[in-house]
C-alpha cells in the first residue's frame, strides 16, 4: 500500500535549519510518518497531484515545539497553591498532595489533560519526570504525543517505588516495555543531587551508558540548594555530580539558577545540556539562569515549562517569549537570545539534549512530520514585518491551528483529534472535587 | 424611555473592590451604562425578569483592564526592529518610521487597529501617548473604547506640532474638542524630562492644575537616563521633577526601573502612580523596576503595555502574569505581587492613577459597566482551585469572550462588535507594504 501522502501549503516555513531560514509560500511534502520535501508551493503541487493538500495561506509552519522539562501529571495540581515560599509550597501542598493523590489513576488522568495542553500549544514533544512513567507513557502513546518519560529515583518511598533500588528496577522495565515504541522513550531522571544518593547516582551513570538514554536532573535550582551542599558535602552540586561521572553530554541539568563563570564553561566544554524553565523560576522566586552567558559560551540550550504547579501554564510559546525577554533583562542587553534562537533553543536544542536532533527538532527531509501550523493573520498580530520575530513576541497558543506529530493530525483547526477536551475537563473538575475536599479545608 | 437593563450571570464575580473578593454564582446588573448591582444570580432572575440575561456559566467577571501606558498607533510598527540595541531600535528604526509615515491617517488606522487588540484582550482603558492625539480620540470614541488620550509634548518638531507653544497649544485643543465626551479624558504627556525642556514642564504643571488632568511621563526608564541627568544637571531625573513641582499625586511616572530606596519613599509619600511596564522593560533590557518594594511602601502601581514596537502585543493579561512572575523574581520572594493584588494594578490602581477610580476599575454599584468575561471552562485552564489564581497564572486573552464598555457589548463570543477586523487587518498589511517598501531594504 502507498504511503499516505499529506502536503503543507503554508504562507511561510521557518525549518530552523538552516538557522534563520524562512522560506516565503513553500510546502512541507510528508510521506507516512516523514518529511520528504520543503518545495516551492506551486512545484510540490505538480508533483503530488494525489496528494492530500493543506492550504495555510497566512500561517507559519514550525517544527513541533520540545518541552525539555515537566512534570505532566502535575495539571491537575495546576492552581493548588499560588504565592506562598517554595518551602511552604513544597511542604504544606505539593508532597502532602501527592503522597495522598498520587496514584497509577492521577497520573494517566494528569497525563492526558497535559497532553491536551501540550498538543494544542504546539509540543510535540515532552520529557517527563514524575511517578508511574508507565501511565504517562501509555497516555502519551494514546493522546499522539512523543514522550521521554523519566526513569525516577527520588530518596523517598512513594506509590511507585519504596527503594532507590525498586525505583530503578521499576523504570528499567518501563524502559524495556516501551523500547520499539515508535513515539515513547525513556531517560534516567534522579529527582536532585540532594534527593538522590551518590551510589545510586553512580549507578545511574552506569546504566545510562549501559542503556544509551540521556539523564536529565534538577541541578542548581536555588541559591539554598547550593548554600545546603557546600555545607554538607563541601561541594556545589554541579562539583558533585563532576566528581560522580555525571556532567558529559548525556545530562539534562534543568534550572541551573545559580552558575559562576566556571560552571558555564564546564557545562559548554562538557556538553551538558541546559534546560532552561524561566517562569518557574521566576514564580518561584528561584534566580536567573544566565542564558546569555551561556549561550556565548556555546552550551546547548533547551526550554522547559516545569510542571502546571509551579508555572502555571504548559505554554512553550509563553516560554519562548519569556526566554527572550528575560535573557536580554538579566544581560541588561537587548540583543541577548534574539527570536532565532530562542526557536532554536525551544526545538532542535531540546531534541540534542534528548538525543532526538536526527528525529526531530526542525523541518528537514528525513525528519519525523512534527510540525506546527501558527496562523499570523489575525488582527492582534498584524502588520507581520518579519514571521520569526512575531512568532516570538507576539504569537500566542491560541494562533496555532494544526499540529502533526509523526505525520498524524493530531489538532485540526484548533481542536484534537486524539483526545476529548470534554471529557477531560470533566475529569478535572473530579479530581479537583476529591484534592480540594480533602486536602485542604476552603 | 427606560434604560436597557442587562444582566451578566457568571459563575464567579472578582469585583477587586473588597480585595481579593470571589463571588460565586452571581450577577451584574447593568442599567445604561453603570452597574446598579451585584446580586445572587437567582435573586437578579427575580429582580429583573424583563432584563436582557446573559449565562456566562464557567466565567468569571473582572472589571475592565486598564492599559495604564501605551502609544496606540504604534501598532503599524509592531515587529519593525527586534533584538537591536534601544540606541540603534531609535535611531536607525522607530524615529526614521516616524518621520516619514507618522501622519493624521496612520495614528487613525494605528489606533483602531490597537482599539481592536485591546478590546479582545480585555483592556477597556488606555492611557496613550503619541502625536495626533485628537485622531486617537475620535478613533477610540468609534470602537466604543475608553481612552485618556495624552496632550504630548517633546523638544523635536513633527507632522503633530513644531514647538513646545504648538504642542501646548494643539493639545489643549484637544482637550477641549472632547471634554464633554463620555469616554473620552485628556492628560498631558510630555515625553520625559530629558526631551522637554524645563519651562515648559513648569508651565504643564500649572496648567494640569487648571484643567485638572493627570501628567504622564518616561520617569527612570534607563540607568543612561539617570546618568545623564546627573552629568548634565548634577540630579537625577525625579529630583529634577520635584524642584520643578511635578512630583505629586498627578503624575504618572512610568517606567521608574532605576530607584534607590529614597526615592521609592519619596513617589509613595508623593502620591505619585508608578506605571510599570515589564515586557517593555525587559525586552529593551531597560532595568528592574522594583515593584515589591513600592508595594510595601504604599506606592499606587498602575500597568501597561506600552506601544507595540517595544513589547511586541498589547495584551494586558499577559502583562499581568509578567508582573507576577517578574516581581517575585526581582524580589527574590515567592509572595511578591500576588494574584489579586496584581489584578488591582491592572484596573482600580490604573484607574487611580487617570483620576478615574470613581467611575472605573471595579465592579461596583454606581460605576461604569465596563467588565471582561473570562471563560476559565477550557481544558487548559482545568482544574480551577482558585480562580483569582487561575485567571493570573494561567489566564490568556484568547479566554476572554465578551467586553462591555459603559454597558455596550464591544466583544461578543469573541468577535467585535465596533470594529471591522477583516478590514483592519488589510489596513494594517497596506501600512505594511508602504514602511517595508519605503522605510528598509528588505
Amino acid at each position: 500500500m502507498p504511503e499516505n501522502v499529506q502536503v503543507l501549503h503554508a504562507r511561510w516555513i521557518i525549518p530552523v535549519e538552516p538557522a534563520g531560514a524562512v522560506l516565503d509560500d513553500h510546502a512541507v511534502v510528508i510521506a507516512g510518518t516523514r518529511i520528504t520535501a520543503l518545495l516551492p508551493g506551486a512545484k510540490a503541487r505538480h508533483e503530488h497531484p494525489d496528494a492530500d493538500h493543506v492550504e495555510l495561506p497566512q500561517h507559519a509552519l514550525i517544527p513541533g515545539l520540545v518541552n525539555a522539562h515537566t512534570h505532566a501529571a502535575m495539571s491537575l495540581f495546576r492552581g493548588l497553591a499560588d504565592d506562598v515560599p517554595l518551602e511552604r509550597w513544597l511542604e504544606d501542598h505539593v508532597w502532602p498532595a501527592e503522597r495522598r493523590f498520587v496514584d497509577r489513576e492521577f497520573v494517566r488522568e494528569g497525563t492526558r489533560l497535559a497532553a491536551a495542553e501540550f498538543l494544542r500549544g504546539g509540543t510535540t514533544c515532552f520529557n517527563d519526570m514524575y511517578f508511574f512513567p508507565d501511565e504517562a507513557a501509555a497516555a502519551a502513546a494514546a493522546a499522539g504525543i512523543r514522550a521521554v518519560v523519566g526513569m525516577l529515583v527520588i530518596g523517598f518511598p512513594s506509590a511507585w517505588a519504596a527503594t532507590p533500588q525498586e525505583y530503578l528496577a521499576n523504570g528499567q522495565r518501563v524502559h524495556d516495555a516501551f523500547r520499539d515504541h515508535p513515539l515513547i522513550r525513556t531517560a534516567f531522571a534522579p529527582h536532585s543531587a540532594y534527593a538522590v544518593e551518590e551510589s545510586t547516582l553512580t549507578r545511574i551513570a552506569m546504566l545510562a551508558e549501559e542503556l544509551d538514554v540521556p539523564i536529565q536532573m534538577h541541578v542548581h535550582e536555588t541559591a539554598a540548594e547550593v548554600a545546603e551542599s557546600l555545607a554538607r558535602h563541601g561541594l556545589r552540586p554541579l562539583a558533585r555530580l563532576q566528581r560522580l561521572g555525571l556532567v558529559n553530554e548525556r545530562l539534562l541539568a534543568v534550572h541551573m539558577t545559580q552558575l559562576d563563570d566556571g560552571e558555564i564553561e564546564l557545562v559548554a566544554r562538557a556538553g551538558v545540556s541546559v534546560v532552561h524553565c524561566p517562569e518557574s523560576n521566576m514564580k518561584l522566586a528561584a534566580g536567573f539562569c544566565p542564558v546569555a552567558k551561556l549561550a556565548t559560551a556555546g552550551a546547548n540550550i533547551a526550554l522547559g515549562t516545569d510542571g502546571a504547579a509551579s508555572n502555571n501554564d504548559l505554554d512553550m510559546l509563553a516560554e519562548l517569549r519569556t526566554t527572550a525577554l528575560l535573557a536580554k533583562a538579566v544581560a541588561g542587553d537587548p540583543c541577548a537570545a534574539p527570536a532565532a534562537d530562542v526557536l532554536r533553543m525551544a526545538t532542535l536544542n531540546g531534541a540534542k539534549a534528548l538525543r532526538l536532533e536526527h528525529e526531530i527538532g526542525s523541518l528537514e527531509p528525513g525528519k519525523q512530520a512534527d510540525v506546527v501550523a501558527v496562523d499570523l493573520g489575525d488582527v492582534r498580530s498584524q502588520p507581520v514585518y518579519t514571521p520569526l520575530a512575531q512568532l516570538v513576541y507576539t504569537g500566542h497558543r491560541d494562533q496555532i491551528t494544526d499540529v502533526w506529530v509523526a505525520g498524524r493530525r493530531v489538532v485540526e483547526n484548533r481542536r484534537l483529534t486524539s483526545l476529548d477536551e470534554a471529557e477531560l475537563v470533566k475529569s478535572a473538575q473530579r479530581w479537583r472535587a476529591r484534592i480540594q475536599g480533602g486536602g485542604r479545608s476552603d
